[in-house]
């Protein structure tokens, strides 16, 4: 007999029993089968694998062709109708049974950082593909098209989301990267088709939902022993790059009154970005994660230092608020020292919300399946933000064993992978049903 | 007429004035010629010239050795009996006519840092040649031996004047330096003879003493228009190669009370070295002048930094206790953010002080030039300090315009430069006479 079946049979006994009032619908008692999941990610761990673990999966590297090669077969074995879209992205549909209903996408990468592991991007990716094949299974009749999505090149910029709503210019597609390889020929490299992106964009409304599982990448549901974390938007940054400027001079020679010391000033700035962030309530964040110091050697006073401010929160407001605050004691510190500054803003990635009623309907299918939950930002960028522009988006968080990311320690426990597939199963058969 | 001759003729007619109780010595009036040493320092600046000004004349160099080259002709125009020493100085000899008393050096180097300026080392050198020459010009009878050193390789370990100690073991002349190249095939490619070097040495007690004039590489004498240092002793240097550990981890999903970040130690060590430097009252400097953060990413929490500490004073008690305290707050620092670090010792040069009487003269010297004097330490290091452990030492210094030093825009004026050389050459006279 086979598993369907057997889950069939049980719920046709359930359906049987006296004194239910009111039917639970067939699909709720539906779960994925983990194991085969554990077997995936072992499998697609190979592919940009490291000698000290995890792997180097960037995105256009061999390894992600390879990666992305082995996977396609499994689109297909879930039953998708599977194509390369113009920006890389892999997506594998599912017909709905009413025409007049818009696509509902769930998905993520399989791209990673340089020494990355083997957890951030293919837990959703491979969790979505075990989603899809549960339904093919089950025979579901879905109403809407589901779309299994496998964004490219996650980890550099978001570039297979921003190909698929039409903002990867013609500009980007031409400039060399850091390799001197143009983004145009990398997305050709991968099957996509750079001349057919300028004509291809999804627009707000295009879409029913997307809803994304992820692992936490931080350490809040590990520590808490909280099953689920069900995101309530993706964190807006804004960052600066700074260069204080001092006066380099024997460090023997210069009596103390006499120095324009940029690397005094420099570390006033990074303690107050922590002083600034903490005084506040909430949970933004800021850190100084780059600092480099001219000429740098033990007998010279440091002329000058050059740094990177970053600052993260759900509100753009309180960040605007945060990076004035840090502007006007980066001004006081300067004067303080004799230093001075120039401070360029580098980034102001907009927060992204998640849909309320998307969080609503992943909380409910945590509960149904006995999963506690927790309302959480997410501190890190995701492919969901860019959707979030076009449709009602959702994330679901699955804890990350002593909060460690982007590093080849990275780990998920099997189980609750198991558990956040089973909250993307019944939250996408809930979203299809609405 | 020659210019000796014409000094003589007026000091004849002096003696022969009437009313003059005390004859002061013939000597007393004799000055140096500064255009001479004016025209030597733009020769010599040619030699490892770089395009942005100043040299990069680093010792054993293809410009040092041209440098010491065009120097030699000078040593013996000045009627000096030169050769090179094993250890690869430059040393010229003028006879002196009590056999009984030891020699007196005085002299400098002529090697530059990487990118360095035209003053420093060049002044005390050139100027040291330009004492001998004019002490020939005018026939002087010294009584002790007079030598002028050029110390080789000063600016990279003072290798020339611990070699003339014998303090340069056959270890180091062994061992490839950063260039792969052992330091005895240096001091081979400029003549000296390293395989001699072990039995060559000076002990305490073998000099009578030595004089150095530099310019003052710091700006005190500039900016409170003193025209001579008269130094007090060569500064002792204490410092630590400093590792800090904390934890890397995603700066966007890492809470901030969940944090182990070096960078916030680091800023809170480098500012508590400053702060407890300045806090006592004397000349003490203290600076951090290196400092790497690791992984060193906008996004990354830093997880280690690796910064120096140095600490500079003539007395070695206040080093000591001040080197506590620094150990004792960033003990302190590292529980308070949840850091370890580990502080290795580095470097500990004792304090060289000058001798009293040596001072005195120099100063003494110069009162009777008419020029204002200021007693003060060297911050920076010398051949001097060497000098200091086998006989009486003593350093004359110049004012550095604007304090700049070991940089392209090194400068001391020529009539400064011209002072100081007088200063040496009255010095000289008066201890030769003692």
């Amino acid at each position: 007999m086979k598993r369907r079946d057997l889950v069939k049979a049980g719920l046709a006994s359930m359906a049987m029993m006296p004194g239910r009032v009111r039917q639970a619908p067939e699909w709720s008692g539906w779960r994925v089968t983990g194991d085969r999941v554990t077997g995936w990610l072992k499998e697609l761990s190979q592919f940009g694998a490291n000698p000290e673990g995890g792997v180097s999966r960037v995105g256009f590297s061999d390894a992600d062709v390879a990666g992305r090669a082995w996977i396609q077969p499994l689109f297909r074995q879930a039953g998708l109708e599977t194509a390369i879209d113009p920006a890389g992205n892999i997506i594998g549909k599912r017909a709905g049974s009413d025409p007049s209903l818009k696509p509902l996408l769930f998905g993520s990468h399989i791209d990673s950082v340089l020494h990355g592991g083997n957890y951030d991007g293919d837990v959703g990716t491979l969790g979505a593909l075990e989603v899809a094949l549960t339904l093919s299974e089950h025979r579901y009749r879905n109403r809407h098209p589901l779309w299994v999505t496998l964004w490219c090149d996650e980890e550099n910029g978001l570039t297979g989301s921003r190909g698929f709503l039409g903002h990867v210019s013609v500009k980007e597609l031409g400039a060399p990267g850091r390799d001197g390889v143009p983004l145009a020929d990398k997305i050709r490299k991968i099957g996509g088709d750079p001349t057919a992106m300028a004509g291809y964009r999804y627009e707000q409304g295009s879409i029913a939902g997307y809803v994304e599982l992820h692992i936490e990448q931080g350490g809040i549901l590990d520590r808490t022993g909280v099953k689920i974390g069900v995101v309530e938007g993706i964190v807006g940054i804004k960052s600066w790059d700074v260069t204080i400027t001092g006066f380099a001079n024997h460090a023997g020679t210069t009596p103390m009154a006499e120095r324009k010391n940029a690397l005094l000033a420099a570390s006033e700035l990074v303690l107050a970005v922590d002083r600034i962030v903490k005084r506040h309530p909430g949970r933004q964040v800021g850190t100084v994660g780059r600092l480099q110091v001219l000429p740098g050697a033990q007998n010279v006073i440091p002329g000058e230092v050059t740094l990177s401010i970053e600052i993260r929160d759900l509100a753009m407001p309180k960040l605007e608020a945060l990076g004035q605050e840090i502007l006007v004691a980066g001004e006081a510190i300067m004067r303080r020292q004799g230093t001075s500054w120039v401070a360029t803003p580098r980034t102001t990635n907009v927060a992204a919300l998640a849909d309320p009623a998307v969080r609503g309907t992943i909380g409910e299918a945590a509960q149904a399946l006995g999963l506690s939950t927790r309302s959480m930002p997410s501190g890190a960028g995701h492919d969901a933000q860019d959707l979030a522009a076009i449709g009602p988006m959702g994330m679901i968080f699955v804890p990350s064993v002593g909060g460690i990311s982007h590093a080849p320690k990275e780990f998920t426990r099997p189980e609750d992978v198991t558990n956040g597939i089973n909250v993307l199963l019944q939250t996408i058969l809930r979203l299809d049903q609405k």
